[in-house]
């Protein structure tokens, strides 16, 4: 296609529409739903939307634009004229436009918007005469000017702000509300020599100028720091662009009968089927969202639970609302999903701004999915798809304890659920250092803007002293699963001394405080926590999922703890048990030690001798929690320096113990350091080098589970897990080590139990000759975290250097440590398990490391075949529920 | 089959033989030529071969014999005893046996033999009878009991080398042939008390007892420490299994009219086409091999040269040296290979009791292969394929200076050809601890033996004071490839000091001398050695290789000296160019340092300033070196961290020049040291996350070519390399800056040149996404060092723990290091050509890394097509040849 013939422009309006909510990579999630509910007949002011390919070539042309864009443009401003009657720069009805930026996933405030676009010093006259109010027009122009200047023109916006704070001191009102016309016109004129004085170019008068400068702008601001730094926690690709949307302004600031608000079709927190939204009289949208006045209620009931006293819109302007009720019950039928609406009232009439699937809480996702697929709005397959795995995270984790001591300081907005606990600290930068060094905090901030997100992430939760529900933090906060209070007014802060007072408490940096992002309520110090009640929505959800899921879901564990815990949240049995997490006892590493000291096989076995009752004990209990599952042991993995201490004097107490001079330790300690510890003596090499200690730990399973079938209790199936093998020879040689142990056991106790010897495949020649391994091994289980260090050679403790470049540069679209890398590792896992089942038909297949618990890797697996995922207890229900749905997308 | 059915023992003999040459895996290779000897009618005497199954049998099934084997084993006695008339245990005609391992390959004195086996208190008499000679017969009995004693028993041989020379002081006499027979008689008497009170059982007297337990102890000599080591060495896997011969004996020392002898075909030495040999007169053939008397050479041409005064065989028994001539032509044509005989004359009568291709200096090898060719003896590929193409090695290594002043201390037989100077070390053990520890040591020693093995292979030269030119050093050496002279009688030995005496010289452990293993030559101190000249069989060679080889070969190099010492040896580009090597000169590395310790990209573009024209120089050398020839340079590949200091006074000195705090760059340096350099930030990471370091060299290296062209000179068409790449988007991204600055320099020097960017596949994923890789890429080069490691799973530089136990237990046949992994890296090499040139058609693929040099890793190359090698210049004849073997078997 030449590039003169591409469509770049695409208009809605009352006349039709260019564009669907279909088009949503190409015009964005905005423009693609302006254009929808322009389709189906909803009041949209009409405008245009410039698409994310024009950004995207923007870019791959050194920020310039194709050829014919500036004419389709023209056109396009012209339909809007010509359905507004207003024009640009006409000095009787002047045409003004908002232009924003509008990406094709949600990154809210992530980037720049400007509004009121098309006043200059006539416009503004006539702008004035047909709203028969100097005040708005002058208001609107005074906005238009700060917000052109900081976004376009990159003149510092504070010095704005301290003019029209001076401004409301040398007149004497505490409000902006309190300024006349002439005020701001006089503030106007202020504004406009700041930009003279700072840009070094006049403001400019023409709306055309205006309107190619925030075009560019909107471009600019999808690489800057705050979007780039998004898109990465988001794994958004930088390729996707932006689009930009251009539409003809309408006021809710034009007087008492205007307003605007925002509004979700069902409860965004709690998933409850009811109207949920804020609205602010005589105010711009951007009002709501930003947070600086507190809105009110959007219904009467929801007035009547929070206590305000001013009235609901609902009760304010019942017609409007009528309508506005009927266009929740229009969009939810149309998108068959809750959605999240922007409107404007001006003078009385409704106008929609944005529609799009609102966020939720991982409680009302659950709780929509299951109530709308009960209502028939949308399948079960889709109810289970509809939730992000990923988010049920947020539903295992404790609440506070109801019956635990509580001093309540404060009290703010529930905007994101669950509680957290941590130290106070007051900036972002702070909470990323404070959490890097293993500390839990809580950012308390006046109110959060997009500068803040690094902090929001690194924060167990967030406490603001202003804005509300749907303020930034909470939007923020609830999108990232991390609790919030906002709006928690009482708040001071005394940015000098690091402090903040609530009420009469003074609180520095680093004491600590209890937030419950579920009630708004704040405590002094660390309240106690109990594990939450899965809700009735939960349960079915994971019941729905457990129908259609193909795959098992394991788990990775050691400890008794996490066994129980993993069993409660569904695990079918365990697929990873590292056994030399079992070995870092403070009772156990002596021996263990000694065991390394040893400098012959027999002073090995003296010191596996102590050892061995010690494993016999561990896997009695993890056998009898997980009585009938399989469960799968691997042997000794790691290299023997990592069970050695570190400091002089820790190296003399194991010489002492060992028996042996300090010299000689340091000696052996020297030796056994490596330079590359990940590709070095340890898994399968421990065991065909020391063949002892794979013989202890075989022992001690085969005596462990021969023990509880002898009782006649229900016995488990031992899976014997063979790590690191590059070779059949390895296996066979480890395999005839275990057997003969088992064998040897059975006859000791008469009692006979059935075991599987497999391997983990977790380099790549494993995967590559899967078909020799697989003569001797009865399972694979794919280490996919190895896999990936080995496969792309990076190590994952050094990949810090740069794997934010590698993610940045999109050379990986995700850390390949926390999503597979499809084209590369997970090809090897796709030759494994096929070269695996080309030898031994129906070869069991699971996968252990922390891919077994990322929904992008078990959807891979899924289209693989393997039998089953292991991941953590707490990613349990995610996993079962990623598996259903990969199963479902598979099933197509 | 049915183990009842197997045939384990094969007879040979007058009336034919059940096997032959082509059977040498089963049989062994002595067993397969003793039947092949005797298929084509020449005299040997009668036996039977057990086969090489056999053992593997016997250490399959926990040291137990095939049922089978004892009916078999007793039917082939029978035969011998058919043939030869005589009987075991027959008091009138005694048939006795020698007993002797034979594996597939030759493992010279590697295993354990018995001569004279049935032997007994009555046969000995009957034996005494026969050859009218009691000394004779009760000689063969002691030396029966010893040689049974030690090698089935397990008696100390000491023991009865004490009793003998007791027996002789006793009787006054020095020689043994000053014994009579009743001397010797009461010596047996005491021996076999000795063996009763060693072994607490007595010396067995039934014949069939005494062969059971020789066979035995032959099986169990395969997996003796000497023979396990010498496999290692040598690459032989253990289960290939020894066979065991049994053949009647026939006796060199009956008197004057007996001899014994070993000979070569042609001089093994040299390769001349002349007879060339040893042998004594009345002696066992095991005195010859182990050196212990001198022998006598074999033709009258011989002795004159060697100056001797006593009688050659053509001299002494010319009829049986008529005879033995012309076994020798016989056999050279039979087999159309120089070979290695042992005879055996009894009262007059010629036996042939070995046969096998003859070990044979490089040199040799190459002047006979030549030559067998041009006498149409064998085919030009036959020649190329009769030359091991890593002996060459030992034609391209220096020689002593003629002109430089030496001072002789003493001479020798120059037993193995090539000069070597060291420090003088006395056992076997120190010369392999100094060998550790960087010393180049010459291992001196009165003989040696198996146990010297591990010594000989550490040191660079061997002196021996006793054995001839087919004694256990000289055998040895020239296998080895390490320069000898043996027999140097004037040497003795101060064992309590460390010490040894030549003529008036005292030498001390650590003195350093030279030796000429061409002349057998010794020097005081190290002498000044030259270049070889190529003989004209190395030429030759090397043309008819050139002729046939497909792929090309170049070099790895990045010095001068090292690029036209490879020009001279006839590589044909570079192939691997480190350039991290250039930065390591003492007034280079200042700057790397200080561009390692910038903070920033403009401090690093500073420090990058100063390097570049160095860079430029370096290539502009090498461009010129290797005119019109493709020269493939890697950008930087290790961790920046690697050309740091490590002590804490180096790295103050380097904060002093980058004008940086001592701390800031401690924290500089800790920053960037990794818990696994070889998986860190490195290789093209580096070039993505600072490009201006690939910037920089490619600046380099486009200024340096077109320098060149600009004179007018012959331009080098430079391949860019990018390392460790594993996506293509890391490629495109390197790829960019190279092409930018490659235009901007072109630019500037208006002269344009060819080149070519590509990458190293060295990285599992890459070779699994090669396809993609190779949109960007123009040229692949395997780097299968690094592939090796990642693949594997293994450190190289941390292998050394268990890679002995890896290769023993033959969980790779050899080090992966050294020969490739065909199953897994192998495959993916292939994976990569494939995939490679699947997308881009006709891409070029080499290799560097070791294996570019390996012959067993040539021939693989060849069968996947890559289109040339590189290895290290001193390899380039050997990968000429290697090349030219793997195309001609290729061929098929």
């Amino acid at each position: 296609m030449n590039d003169s013939s591409i469509q770049w422009v695409y208009s809605f309006g009352a006349k039709g529409s260019d564009g669907d909510s279909s088009m949503r990579n190409l015009l964005g999630g905005k423009g693609a739903n302006l254009a929808e509910m322009s389709g189906i007949g909803l009041p949209v002011p009409p405008g245009f939307t410039i698409s994310t390919e024009v950004c995207t070539r923007y870019y791959d042309n050194g920020r310039t634009y194709p050829e014919t864009l500036g004419g389709q443009v023209a056109d396009a401003v012209a339909r809007i004229e010509a359905e507004t009657g207003a024009r640009f720069a006409d000095p009787q009805n002047p045409l003004l436009v908002s232009v924003r930026s509008g990406a094709r996933a949600s990154m809210p405030g992530m980037m720049d918007t400007v509004l009121n676009l098309g006043l200059n010093d006539e416009t503004v006259e006539g702008l004035a005469r047909r709203a028969d109010d100097k005040r708005f027009a002058y208001d609107s122009y005074r906005r238009f000017i700060q917000m052109y200047a900081d976004v376009v023109m990159e003149v510092d916006h504070g010095l704005f702000e301290d003019e029209l704070e001076e401004l409301k001191l040398r007149h004497g009102v505490f409000d902006d509300t309190g300024l006349t016309g002439d005020h701001l016109e006089t503030l106007v004129a202020t504004y406009k020599t700041i930009v003279e004085e700072e840009a070094g170019r006049p403001f400019p008068q023409d709306p055309h100028d205006q309107l190619w400068g925030a075009i560019g702008a909107v471009f600019n601001s999808w690489m800057n720091a705050r979007a780039t730094t998004y898109r990465r926690l988001n794994n958004i690709p930088a390729s996707w662009g932006t689009a930009v949307n251009v539409q003809a302004m309408v006021f809710g600031n034009m007087g008492d009968d205007c307003a605007t608000g925002v509004a979700f079709t069902r409860d965004p927190s709690t998933g409850e089927n009811s109207f949920y939204g804020e609205y602010l009289i005589n105010a711009q949208g951007e009002d709501v969202v930003a947070g600086i006045r507190t809105p009110l209620p959007l219904t009467a009931a929801a007035r009547a639970n929070g206590g305000g006293d001013e009235l609901s819109m609902e009760e304010a302007m019942p017609d409007v609302f009528g309508q506005l009720d009927k266009v929740r019950a229009q969009l939810e039928t149309h998108y068959t999903d809750m959605q999240d609406l922007e409107f404007t009232v001006q003078k009385g009439k409704l106008y929609m701004l944005q529609t799009r699937s609102g966020k939720r809480t991982a409680a009302a996702a659950l709780r929509m999915a299951v109530e709308m697929a009960e209502e028939g709005l949308i399948s079960r397959d889709e109810a289970l798809l509809r939730i992000d795995p990923i988010a049920l995270d947020q539903l295992l984790h404790p609440t506070l304890d109801p019956d635990a001591p509580k001093t309540v300081i404060t009290q703010g907005l529930p905007a994101s659920p669950g509680a957290a606990a941590g130290e106070i600290v007051l900036t972002a930068d702070k909470a990323e250092e404070m959490a890097a060094n293993g500390h839990q905090v809580i950012l308390v901030r006046l109110e959060t803007s997009p500068e803040d997100i690094h902090g929001m992430h690194a924060a167990a939760g967030i406490l603001t002293a202003r804005g509300g529900m749907t303020s930034h933090a909470a939007v923020v906060a609830r999108g990232m699963g991390r609790a919030c209070v906002s709006g928690a007014g009482e708040v001071r802060f005394d940015e000098v001394n690091n402090k903040v007072f609530v009420r009469d408490q003074e609180l520095s940096e680093g004491d600590t405080i209890t937030i419950d992002g579920g009630t708004g309520e704040v405590f002094l110090g660390r309240v106690d926590t109990i594990q939450p009640e899965m809700s009735g929505a939960f349960s079915t959800i994971m019941e729905w999922a457990d129908d259609i899921r193909r795959m098992a879901v394991r788990t990775n564990a050691e400890t008794p703890a996490d066994a129980r815990t993993a069993v409660g949240f569904g695990a079918e049995g365990i697929g990873l048990c590292r056994t030399e997490h079992m070995f870092f006892d403070v009772d156990r590493i002596i021996s263990m030690r000694e065991m390394i000291m040893a400098v012959d096989s027999e002073g090995r076995e003296a010191a596996l001798a102590k050892l061995l009752p010690m494993q016999r004990q561990d896997f009695e209990e993890l056998f009898t929690i997980m009585a009938g599952l399989p469960v799968t042991i691997r042997l000794l993995d790691p290299p023997l320096h990592e069970f050695l201490p570190h400091s002089a004097e820790e190296l003399a107490d194991v010489a002492a113990a060992a028996g042996i001079s300090p010299e000689t330790a340091r000696q052996r300690s020297l030796k056994l350091s490596e330079s590359n510890p990940m590709l070095g003596h340890r898994g399968c090499r421990l065991a065909v080098t020391y063949p002892e200690i794979c013989r202890m730990q075989a022992r001690a399973i085969f005596e462990a589970a021969t023990a509880i079938a002898g009782r006649g209790a229900e016995a488990p199936v031992p899976e014997v897990m063979i790590p690191l093998a590059a070779t059949a020879k390895e296996l066979e040689l480890c395999k005839a080590v275990i057997d003969s142990e088992a064998e040897a056991v059975m006859a000791e106790t008469g009692v006979r139990i059935e075991y599987l010897v497999g391997t983990m495949v977790e380099l790549p020649r494993a995967a590559v000759c899967a078909d020799d391994l697989a003569r001797q091994a009865e399972f694979f289980s794919f280490g996919t975290n190895d896999l990936t260090q080995t496969a792309l050679g990076i190590s994952r403790d050094d990949a810090g250097a740069f794997m934010h470049a590698y993610t940045d540069a999109e050379i990986y679209p995700t850390d390949p440590f926390v999503s597979i890398d499809r084209d590369g590792v997970g090809a090897l896992v796709r030759m494994g398990a096929e070269k695996g089942r080309a030898t031994r038909d129906g070869l069991k297949l699971g996968v252990c490391g922390e891919h077994g618990g990322d929904p992008a890797s078990i959807a891979f697996f899924e289209e693989v075949g393997l039998d089953y995922v292991s991941c953590s207890p707490y990613r349990v229900p995610a996993a079962r529920l990623a598996a259903a749905q990969a199963a479902i997308r598979q099933r197509g």
